[in-house]
């Protein structure tokens, strides 16, 4: 079988102003898709970063990827070093060739071990929008995470935080251990914007009501010094992010878990890979989100069904978007769980007009790059993305 | 799909008297093979460890195995953590699912990225049989190697030592190196039998002459100290033979290069997966080989394609057998490289005929489980196996 079409797409969806530790999001979130077509009629979907220099990598290696075998996989990830543009390109390999076998891609990767796969919630802070209103304090983020429960059953909750100052977050954190009662798994990610001293202050005080700290400081040292002095387990996909940091990271025991993502890990094989690292060296994997589209959320599921050391519920933005490029209604959450798609390959079909609508957003919105930083200006016009902060 | 037939059948077939540092091969060497036959017609066949024990542990999971679905390979690995035991199961379960989805198993683990594949001549002190004489001293050797070279084209030469006195080793490695020139790669392999202080001055007697030293001395600690006074890489499949020994192993630095095995280390996506961490920490991968037939060696040519890491030769007792399990001729090296088997699952066609003839040989033979330093005493009656010998 040879790849015979690739079709790199940019696209724009619409993203409400959610902050974090840099600043906030952009009117329209980024993403690009790759559909590949082979000579047997197959199409196999990837998805990766938005914007141009995603694109322009993607277009900068489709020499090799034309006339490419899709079966040969191994070896096409030889040719594409960067693990962030090769990871599409293994998604729709795996797409076609699933679809060619007539298997899903969790199949392809040894056979599902688990299914649904268990999710948590997204909680942010966010500025005033027409959907959501504005949540800036800790009673908006119970809200929040009460509708998240009601509408979706999420038994797993994840704040981003960095976003308020320290106190008022653990004061977050508090109230919702509060209200929503123990058996709820409470993580809180502030994005490396605190000192180390801060961070182990705020860890500490939150002892007993996380389940992880996610990056509370930036860098492997301060990680390191952060986990010597706190009991809740430090997660991370800031220092940990690629499989040269491991052996740096494991010498300093910076964190307890690592947070897989197959965007930029390298694919769904890398994600089996990294997993088994951790699982070697007694270190838990959760998984780490971005905003994205229903492709991404499909390679999401198959990687998670397929991992078994992957425990902790997966993060995903995915319930922050109200259109998606699938064709129908967006696929649910049951009790905070979603199903394995169960067709071949990675078993979803794409609208392509809604992608065309997606790439033709993205050809007026203006935004060809994510910048958090620069776009919190509008709001806070001396805004600076300190780091520490706190 | 389901499995609804196993037969796990014992096997034993004529070895020459091979010496190694524990004793002497016996008259018969033992294996294991599983035929697993799936409800759609399909049979798939692993191999394994030889004599009572490892066809025990396989009957212990018949009730697992029986209904399973084949695909779901991982799942099938939670519930058989024993890795020797999985390992058969995994390779025929890709058997199977290779040839019901017309695919070599190679490309069900992410497509070949070599083939063909090289190997190294496996050469050995032994004691004298009809079929090869007697070779107990150097000149024995650099014939055998000579003979191999010729006969396979082998361009990778592993001497297993701890046989003779070191400096007779020593000897062996520098005839080998003079009379066949320096564009040989060679290996000694004493299977720990030195001390520490005989591992270092031996190795680095052999400076420049050995790609690698294979297992000088036992144990972990007791390589790592040898490391530290050698230039010559240290490899092993003595030490360092399961996951749960990395953390220690890399740690310690006590080997630079580690050699898979999908028999111990649990399959072919865990000899993968051990290559990704081997790859991680800048360890190289080779491939160990016990005594084997056709099943294993198409087992260990598809994992070795499919795994970019292992870029050493692979060892091979292939050699040493005269009677196969497989129809027709035995598959042949050429310039001491063999092409990976083409049709789909392991693309090899086993003769049933032959393996009742090797499962009756195993009831007859008289041997049930491996006992090298018992039968040395043969040859020698008031033998020991020391350990340091030296």
């Amino acid at each position: 079988m040879k790849i015979t079409d690739m079709q790199v797409i940019p696209v724009a969806f619409p993203d409400p102003p959610l902050r974090n530790s840099t600043g906030v999001h952009e009117p329209y979130a980024l993403r690009t898709l790759v559909r590949l077509a082979a000579d047997d009629g197959f199409v196999g979907w990837g998805e990766t970063y938005g914007g141009a220099a995603a694109a322009e990598k993607l277009e900068a290696v489709r020499e090799t990827v034309i006339g490419w075998d899709p079966f040969l996989q191994e070896s096409l990830r030889l040719r594409i070093p960067d693990p962030r543009t090769f990871s599409p390109l293994e998604v729709a390999c795996l797409d076609i060739t699933g679809q060619a076998l007539g298997q899903p891609v969790s199949t392809l990767l040894g056979g599902k071990v688990r299914d649904p796969v268990e999710f948590a919630a997204y909680l942010f802070y966010h500025f005033d929008c027409p959907q959501y209103g504005e949540c800036l304090a800790p009673e908006g983020v119970l809200e929040q995470a009460r509708r998240m429960v009601r509408e979706h059953g999420f038994r797993a909750l994840k704040l981003k935080g960095g976003v308020l100052p320290p106190d008022q977050e653990i004061e977050t954190i508090r109230v919702m251990r509060q209200e929503l009662g123990p058996e709820f798994r409470l993580r809180l990610d502030p994005n490396a914007i605190w000192s180390v001293e801060t961070s182990i202050r705020v860890t500490n005080a939150l002892e007993g009501d996380l389940e992880y700290m996610e990056d509370p400081t930036w860098g492997m040292e301060a990680m390191a010094e952060v986990n010597r002095h706190v009991n809740v387990p430090l997660s991370t996909n800031m220092c940990l992010t690629a499989f040269s940091h491991f052996p740096e990271g494991i010498r300093l025991h910076a964190v307890d878990v690592v947070l897989s993502d197959h965007h930029y890990w390298g694919g769904l094989r890398a994600t089996q890979e990294m997993a088994r690292i951790c699982e070697t060296w007694g270190l838990g994997v959760s998984m780490h989100s971005n905003s994205h589209l229903g492709v991404s959320l499909a390679a999401m599921l198959h990687a998670a069904a397929a991992t078994p050391h992957l425990a902790y519920a997966c993060d995903t933005h995915y319930v922050w978007i109200d259109e998606d490029i699938l064709e129908g209604e967006k696929p649910r959450f049951q009790d905070g769980c979603m199903a394995v798609p169960e067709g071949p390959g990675l078993g979803i079909r794409v609208d392509e007009d809604r992608v065309a609508r997606m790439a033709e957003a993205y050809r007026t919105c203006g935004f060809t790059k994510r910048g958090d930083a620069e776009y919190m200006k509008k709001y806070v016009p001396d805004w600076q993305p300190l780091r520490p902060r706190w």
